[in-house]
């Protein structure tokens, strides 16, 4: 099984490919009784969508979630929320000659031997980020739900190849004033004019970059969460290797926190309003699995896009042997900007479970 | 439910407390007509148990798992193996003034929320690092049943705070001349000395420190893992994060594949001996959530151990006044070695389930 | 959660009400490279379609499921395959004066009270009869998958209130002689004719009845199944009970052999052309949860429709008073029939997945 | 997988042989802080205890579980709860002959099959009906949690062969007067000793008999359940099986319903004290896998002892010729009174799963 992310209570099963009828999910578990907003949920797909700016695919993907089950007048039933986005404008003949010569670094490959090839190469087939769309729908949707709770997800572009914006903190996380753009969320806009410069530059040398995504969740309760292998960090680092091209996820101060003592890395606790909380928060909201109250923060690593328009070294899996191969077709320089939402949603997914 | 690391044909439900009278695991799955070699999980489990190095817990702990249903004259029998450890040497008095301080950076917090202040406050109770040894013992015994697959798990100390050792490469993961000392591998021995200076300094000051854990899997299929939610990533992920003080994973070029451009991070495919590989290895024998046949490699981040001498400032949970506090008792300056064999362990049962 | 089936390998999301714009389910986990006879799926599935003879519903369903991903040119690419039936001639008017009477037996005030009077009355909504449509299509590609093993699945009205067929043998299950009506399948047309005059009869006076549906499969193999908690028995029950109506379950001899002594039930063993089978079949094929290798024989237990025409006590859900209630509207005096292949489907799917 | 109940907050991993060291579980979920009273455990377990009355088994088993983890002064603290329960007075030689000429309708052949030789034969291994020892504990403990919240579970012997008892009914179920013997549970005591008679008739001639259990949980609150797969039924019949000669389950009217008409078999509502109940309970307090405030009530058929003392035909498996075998050692010629604590127990367990 792959394409269920099972929950406690909620699970989402995504079906598609890229260039299939249709993509789409079934929601099931969701609270009956919940007023759905579909503009909402078009404009936070909006943010995932191409061609919102200048470097992103040229495909053209309206990305209207059609409803098939689960409402009754735009309200939860109770019953399985299904949905369905139509797949247009796909082009199948870019993608036929990839299927003896894999990509380097797609799933090409791996798909190929495990499906004995019969998977379906068109887009990506299975593999393709399109399936993030999905995604998103389910997200948005509990989004919606998790604000009645007051909870919100907040997340930024934390770097692109080299470039670093600021981190989260207790600044910036609560300040009403920062919006984030959100096509482009950056806390400091000239980290982002920087990060764009970068991706510019990649594109124009049909190369690709990669970066690391920040999120947060605030609003938790305190007490979320099982020991062991049910914790928070086990459960978002399943649901979030779900997005393509995710190769690494960070809590708190993570990887950088290793090179830390633990009299630095350690959080104090303090008082505030009769309220118990952190002084800083290098654990990220989450000790031994369970949530502390302080904002929920990870960082996901997105690896460059493997598309890239410069000739690569593959293997003709028919006859074994070493070919070049340029791949052709729309590519994103760079997808971070539109992971944004999707590391977003696999958020809210993973918490409104918990909390139901 | 917290204590289950449920696989597909394996589970391991895992049970005890730092002090309860015994802690074990209950292994459900292992095909039946395996011989278990004791003295091979002794010589695992030693790995983990303390004293054996200058810098670990004094607390003296043999740690022989008994053997409680599930074998028949030695051999799996297709029963649930049962084992249990007893816990020994005790000291509860330690603990009871931690009750209503928690220890920042600890569990004792969310726990005391989760669990009402019911929770076992002694050695930590059930998030205390000595959980890994049941995951150490199910892990040695799939070790063995892996080998007869020919696949094996090596790691090694990728780094301690900002003291580094050499990365894997095709060349040490496969030179059968490197021994990694078992209480304490690292691929560079130079390397090593330095970590165990960084390790030294950290404890004459009462602190701690934490580092970063290599692990490769060799031998696997090509094909393994499903797509989306069921990929190797998530799994692996969401199983280590069972382990204390694990704070953040990463497969094959990681958060440092995001400095890189596309052409750079793409691994070219290449054929030796009639058989398709990869020039590279950054995309960590993973592709698509499925196994490429490269090795498997990935990182894991070992928070500094939040257990430390100095005074630190909790609150006290009644009057909700901060108080200061100075952690008493027996603790690792550095978990790191510890909790190698058990990174080992987590990888060994999860990949043995997909093999199953 | 409710909607999903999920084996070890295989799961199936099912999704709709009875008057949403369509039903349909995900297929998760079929191995690719199947190819999948479309005109069989219809055949089968026109087994439960109504208007097959005099009594059943009015309303027309043509039910032909429309596949929207996981195929390639008709063959299984290992995406999961999703599907949907559109729900036409759907009189939702009918349903509106139920939403605060509900009607005895059925789901309508236990949904009322779930899901907070926001469940859909419309048709019994997500508790139709109509959400067996994607049980059967699901169950028919099974079917396919099963056949290419050499496994069948076979099965008759085993009784109709109280007018009983020929219970299955070793002579009618494998007698090729004997060929079922694929819509009012019995092994002897004289008890078919009494079935049908008992049916008439109750349709005559605006009642119902039920009856028992007796289901073999064919050709598995000795071993399949787990002892305990994931026997052949817990798994088959667990999936059968989701299909409306149904209030029972036995294997083998079931209720009726506590009746018999050990001597008599035992099923002495045997051989025949070097293969162990047993003399008799009262353990249904099943002993300690796993299969024998004889035919796995069970019996389902289908309640009286309760939807009739006569008049019934419910009450008024607002003003908690009793009211009489006339159920109008389109009803099968008796589903005993069209839940046949829905039996059929359940086990089919259930057993592939243990194949897998 | 086969040992572990997967609920979805409570889990039981159940482990152990007939014979081997000892047997016990890990129960994972239970809320913190709940008082476990030993005493009341150790009086559940009596009644599925050996040595009760004239024709139990002789062998002797105290049954005293001893708890190794997950209580902190006899409490609840939030870690898993594991018990074990030593193996004593197990005489393995006289199973040592079944080991190639397996007891007819026993596990001993599929069991031996699946397990490639492997499986523990000695005692029935871990088919054995001493592994309901767990589940008894694992109940007792569930139903101490369950009174808390006002729910009692409550059960008979519905019928010894074809000796009936009376059935479940408005009266009995609430009338605080009657009170069932916990060693041999009937509502009417003439009903009982026909049963023994035919019990001891059986004995002596070296034959067994089966029977039905009746079983009814009071005091559920309405709504518990999910409709379809994961319904009330689903999951009750899917856990009831994991009890050695369970062979069929039906709720409310079950089999005996389909012999009625509609107008019979539907449960008219009414309104009592301003709350909303049925007049009858055909549907055995579950409507669309929901339960409905009634009181659930389920028959569990339970076969003959297949351990007998007559002459039965067994197979050499390795000279696949013929056998006569009889089966010599100690066995109950009924299991069924010692099989009533064992379906209360797994009542106890899914009921409180739910309710958490």
């Amino acid at each position: 099984m792959s394409s269920i992310l099972k929950g406690n209570k909620l699970s989402v099963s995504v079906f598609g490919q890229s260039h299939s009828e249709c993509i789409g999910a079934v929601i099931d578990g969701l609270p009956a009784g919940a007023e759905i907003d579909r503009d909402r949920i078009n404009a936070f797909m909006g943010r995932r969508a191409p061609g919102q700016n200048f470097f992103s695919t040229l495909r053209k993907e309206t990305d209207r979630p059609e409803f098939l089950s689960g409402l009754v007048d735009g309200v939860t039933c109770g019953a399985p929320l299904a949905f369905k986005i139509d797949n247009a404008n796909a082009k199948s003949a870019d993608y036929e000659s990839l299927k003896k010569t894999p990509r380097p670094s797609h799933a090409d490959y791996t798909a190929y031997v495990k499906f004995e090839g019969h998977n379906d190469i068109a887009g990506g087939g299975q593999f393709s980020g399109r399936l993030t769309a999905p995604l998103c729908c389910a997200g948005a949707i509990c989004l919606q739900l998790l604000e009645e709770k007051g909870i919100t997800v907040k997340s930024h572009i934390y770097s692109i190849k080299d470039v670093r914006d600021d981190a989260f903190n207790a600044d910036n996380l609560f300040d009403s004033e920062i919006k984030l753009n959100p096509f482009f969320p950056v806390l400091n806009r000239f980290n982002g004019d920087r990060m764009k410069t970068v991706i510019q530059t990649a594109m124009e040398n049909s190369d690709s970059v990669g970066g690391v995504i920040e999120c947060a969740v605030l609003g938790l309760p305190t007490g979320l969460g099982e020991p062991m292998f049910d914790g928070m960090e086990n459960i978002i680092a399943k649901n979030i290797f779900a997005i393509p091209a995710v190769k690494g996820i960070e809590f708190g101060s993570g990887f950088e926190g290793t090179l830390k003592y633990g009299s630095e890395n350690n959080d104090d606790f303090t008082v505030k309003d009769g309220k118990i909380s952190t002084v800083t928060n290098n654990h990220g909201g989450i000790l031994g699995g369970i949530t502390s109250g302080m904002p929920l923060v990870f960082r996901v690593a997105v690896k460059p896009t493997p598309s890239i328009g410069t000739e690569q070294t593959s293997v003709n899996l028919d006859t074994k042997k070493e070919e070049a191969l340029t791949v052709r077709g729309r590519h994103d320089p760079c997808i971070v900007p539109r992971a944004v939402p999707a590391v977003e949603a696999v958020a809210a997914i993973t918490v409104l479970d918990l909390l139901l």
